[in-house]
């Protein structure tokens, strides 16, 4: 069988050919052509994609056009659609796909255009996955009614944290003409429900601070025109200082009259260039970023003053909560860092404006590989949140190791904060809004750059992937969105198809057994994050510290002698965790300080747990080295190739960071591995 | 008492009025005038210099003439003034003062019109120091033939390991065109008997590998005007792939003619620029820059291949010999980076030609605050070798914190290598050359950047003063030095002398005190080296490793069981430095791998050693800035409060090093401390 060569730059939309027979044939039937009811820059791209995936897929000619009598063929459009198939017309942003009425055709009915265009991508998708025509009609809306990404680009080109080459939004200083990118960006986005990106790094140092003036708006308009035919809006990320910095105000003080006025102002400007803009992305006072802080003002008051500018607009303030002391004595052991957003947040419940979101990061360190979920998710009932994840793979292998994040994005979605009693998921409150769904959703920061394959390695688009389907639909299990990312990125071949999913499955729990152990967090090298160097953060400001000494590590979180942060978790969660016996056995180390020699629950040391899953963990590596060899025939040698030289950049990497871990876990306890394994 | 107002900017050379009595009175009666015999750019600045100084010192006005035929005033000139004085002329570059003849005068007889400078300096010295005028002839000569200076200035403006500013030759791509600055450098330089320094980094990026062509020829040039009538001759580094990076040969492989023919082609342009050019400096295959073992070719051969070029032009090439394993793996125990350079070039003695000179660092390491003495100052006869030491002070303090480094220097000079037996110390062989003066001498590091006071830390301007005076003459004791350089800074106030001199003198060891103990070496960030991360280094490649545990701390480095780098040595220093019992306490840990539990010669355990050494560190300073305050009414308020803001800042750093490395050696070791103070 001669596998499907596929462009890596068309990602998942790279519609491999079906292999002829009756599945093939049955499809070909119903979809020989398109037709489009009604007419806009939207639903253009829902024919237009429809006519390509269809032809790539089928291998047969599909004619596009406008209004027609005949009934067969595949038919996109709102109400008139809707009643063609004999359905209900969905919600906003929902589509069904349906028989079209007593023709032989298929109904793509959206509840707007953007619900068209994701009907579209969702009939494809059925398509390319084998599944076929529904023989019921199927429905579908979103949960999250933002379903956002922020991208961490500086106007230099530069992106923060950014593991795939250089912006596509930005470049020595300018926003890009090259919108070409844009809109194949855009398209991407659209596949998988993405509505909305933030195209701007929240930190906002100069120049990036002119762009919400004149000298750049033209330019942001003519990006935010290229994304609207995909039905993502754009905001930008703005300086809280930005009053001082562009107008050389006296102060930035949110209950200053005249800040007030600037940011009118400022709105108005925007608005005037991008009147469909979300809003503005603040991270204020927050690892050295201007904040109210500065001027004895809460974040409430900060944030307020931004979202009355914006709301006469329609536009909205995302106000990171990711606010800490970050010039903390290594010597202090009272402050915990952890305890930080909640501490800040939750006594200004209620206080900010209703067109204010509150974006929350998933746990409350810093996206490690393994964190509790934030506390301050369950918290703060009157505040608009957002739960921010982190897309791009800072903590987590640099898109050189592979790691498939959706499993720990699940776990967040998943985990019941009991806000309200059970059953109060983090993706039924936060992601979905619960009652109120005007401000609610998931952002992810964007793992994408100007590398040929948006991520650089090509498994980490699953991760892209899967942040849009699981925004989307929270309920998607992690194994489901792999199997369907594998199946649209390769074709149908069973065999690839399990061999990829099995490893995406695996991959983060691998990363996780050869890097830092048990929810410790930060054993990575200082600035960069890449590499282990145990205790690079040891004596730092930053508040992660392992206080290790030759008996222990690890803090102790809990009320009675630790820090208290396990008080932030409503019950049973906090008593759980408090319990070393019923803390979940992969949090351990964050909760607890634990001695080497001490038992785990499986029965063997803290020391030897540690080189039992390092030395798993490159070994595990080694063996989807050898799971991807047994695909080489499978996949076409650029795609082929482009993973292979990960995986041998990750098995060294592996070897590194399980030596390293080893030998700190070693010099501490002076334990020996009991299986008489080298240690250094 | 009002203390005597100095800018910083003056340095040693502000000339503070002597008090009114008879010692200034008998000055006044001798050098009233100053003639100058014979005529030249470096004799009118020592004429101008001596008008300058008496001026300031006495308080009168000392007018300078060529010749008359009065015999009283200061007389300065060669073979005449010599005649004059009835004493013999001196050797290049020295000087003899004495009585003028029959008349009332001072002649400063010198061997050359340099030598003339330096004498006019001298007897300024005298003077200002209070010595008053010689009864005997005093006859000096410099010790070292070069006295030079490095500067790690990049084309762009910034200095690489400076803390004093930005570049005084470089700004924004361009060489400078503010020569006032420049001369005035040039006329420190001069004070100090310095006579040569290289412009700019031995790391030659781009764009500074252009400084060789026409690009900034003419720019460079300038400089070397402006610093000639200084008696300072420049020097350029330059990038190995010259060859490569500028006419897009091939290679740089230095066997093969046409980068022969290159490097002569760049030499005739750049002496056509600047006919008394000292020559190239060259830092290659060392840290990533490009060099010979690029193109398996030796050292020696890359060295001679660039030599061949300059030879014909006077020129010479100052070979670096930091040369070692920057990839090294961390768990390779058999590779000692304190082995590298005598491996690398014991080999290639006598290979190299005659003018080459390899410039050898005073340690085997990089510059810690503490490392026994280079083995390969004391091998290699064939070879002429340079002592290169540190100025800047990139491990030991920043310039933030005082550290006298001349202590440091005169152990280096003053240790006997036995390569001859004994007598041999690195000053006779090394820096005088031996019998071999041709190629001798010592190259520092320099510490000078364009903040006001030239090093950022007033104190700092110590460092250089004293590495002029020191390689002028090993001799002198580093409290000579000090107290030399207190009066030439604040006047002959006996408390301001005293207290600055016994600061200066015990800076260097509380420094060390309280960072990182017993020769041990690289407790610091990364990167910047600035404070303290103790296994920041643990697991990089730069072949710096503690190798601690929970038992014991350090690398043996004796032959039996060690990386054998003792063997190195002459003896007795082999035998003496693998005994514990004889090795300097003071390098312990540099040669001894010991446990926290055992006694040292002192008695106390090596933790408690720890222990009490930086909790006395870090008090001294804090006597230090009482000593300060108590000089508050006698130094100018400008120099004294800025020497008090880096004494606090000093405070502050003192008390996280004692902290962070008490913390350190206590969580390994779980030795409590004896006295009962804070460990974290």
């Amino acid at each position: 069988m001669t596998p499907p060569v596929v462009d890596a730059y068309d990602a998942w939309l790279g519609y491999p050919a079906l292999a002829p027979g009756a599945a093939r044939d049955a499809v070909r039937a119903a979809c020989g052509r398109v037709t489009v009811l009604g007419d806009s820059p939207v639903l253009r791209e829902a024919g237009r994609e429809l006519a390509v995936g269809l032809e790539s897929l089928l291998g047969c000619s599909v004619p596009v056009s406008g209004e027609s009598g005949a009934g067969d063929g595949v038919w996109v459009g709102t109400g008139a659609v809707a009643e063609l198939a004999g359905v209900e017309t969905p919600g906003p942003e929902g589509f069904v796909i349906a028989a079209a009425g007593e023709g032989a055709g298929v109904a793509v009915a959206g509840g707007d255009d953007r619900g068209c265009l994701y009907g579209a991508f969702a009939l494809l998708r059925r398509i390319a996955c084998g599944v076929g025509l529904p023989s019921e009609p199927v429905s579908e809306a979103p949960v999250a009614p933002l379903r956002m990404l922020d991208h961490w680009d500086n106007l230099d080109g530069t992106i923060e944290r950014g593991y795939a080459g250089r912006s596509i939004f930005f470049a020595d200083g300018e926003v890009t003409r090259d919108l070409a990118r844009v809109r194949d960006y855009g398209r991407l986005l659209a596949s998988i429900g993405v509505n909305a990106i933030a195209l701007n790094n929240v930190n906002v140092a100069r120049p990036a601070v002119e762009l919400i003036t004149d000298r750049h708006l033209g330019a942001v308009a003519q990006v935010a025109a290229a994304l609207r035919p995909f039905g993502v809006r754009i905001a930008l990320s703005v300086n809280f200082a930005g009053p001082v910095l562009l107008d050389g105000l006296p102060s930035a003080d949110p209950r200053d009259p005249a800040v007030a006025q600037w940011w009118r102002a400022a709105a108005a400007r925007v608005y005037e260039a991008v009147p469909d803009l979300l809003g503005f992305v603040v991270k204020a006072s927050s690892e050295g970023q201007p904040g109210p802080h500065s001027y004895g003002a809460s974040q409430a008051e900060g944030a307020n003053v931004i979202a009355a500018a914006l709301a006469p607009l329609g536009g909205v303030v995302l106000w990171r909560a990711f606010v800490y002391d970050c010039e903390q004595d290594w010597r202090d052991t009272a402050t915990d860092r952890a305890k930080a957003a909640y501490d800040e947040f939750v006594p200004l419940d209620g206080a900010f404006a209703p067109n204010v979101a509150v974006q929350i990061k998933n746990g409350p360190m810093d996206y490690q590989v393994r964190e509790p979920v934030s506390p301050l998710l369950g918290a703060a009932p009157e505040t608009r949140k957002l739960l921010e994840v982190q897309i791009t793979q800072e903590y987590t292998g640099q898109q050189v190791h592979a790691c498939y994040l959706v499993p720990l994005w699940k776990e967040v979605l998943d985990f019941d904060t009991h806000a309200r009693g059970p059953g109060s998921t983090v993706a039924s409150t936060v992601v979905a809004g619960g009652d109120d769904r005007a401000l609610a959703g998931m952002v992810g920061v964007a793992n994408v750059g100007d590398e040929r394959n948006w991520t650089g390695h090509l498994l980490a688009q699953a991760n892209l992937y899967g942040f849009g389907r699981l925004a989307w639909q929270p309920s998607l299990t992690a194994e489901a969105i792999a199997r369907e990312w594998a199946a649209l990125t390769f074709g149908l071949d069973g065999t690839v198809r399990d061999t990829v999913t099995a490893m995406l499955m695996e991959s983060r729990e691998v990363y996780e057994s050869y890097t830092t152990p048990l929810g410790l967090g930060w054993m990575v090298t200082p600035a960069t994050h890449d590499g282990p160097s145990p205790e690079g953060y040891e004596y730092s400001r930053w508040g992660t510290y392992l206080r290790a000494d030759r008996d222990a590590i690890g803090v102790d979180r809990g009320t009675a002698r630790g820090t208290g942060f396990t008080a932030q978790y409503h019950e049973p969660w906090r008593s759980i965790f408090e319990d070393r016996e019923r803390c979940p056995p992969q949090l351990l180390l964050f909760f607890h300080r634990v001695g080497y020699a001490e038992l785990l629950p499986s029965g063997v040391t803290l020391a030897q747990h540690v080189y039992d899953s390092h030395f798993a963990g490159a070994e595990a590596v080694a063996r989807f080295i050898a799971d991807w060899e047994g695909l080489h025939e499978r996949i076409d040698p650029g795609r082929h190739g482009s993973v292979a030289r990960r995986l041998e950049a990750q098995r060294a990497g592996a070897e590194e960071w399980r030596d390293v871990i080893n030998a700190y876990f070693h010099r501490y306890s002076g334990i020996a591995d009991a299986a008489g394994r080298r240690l250094y």
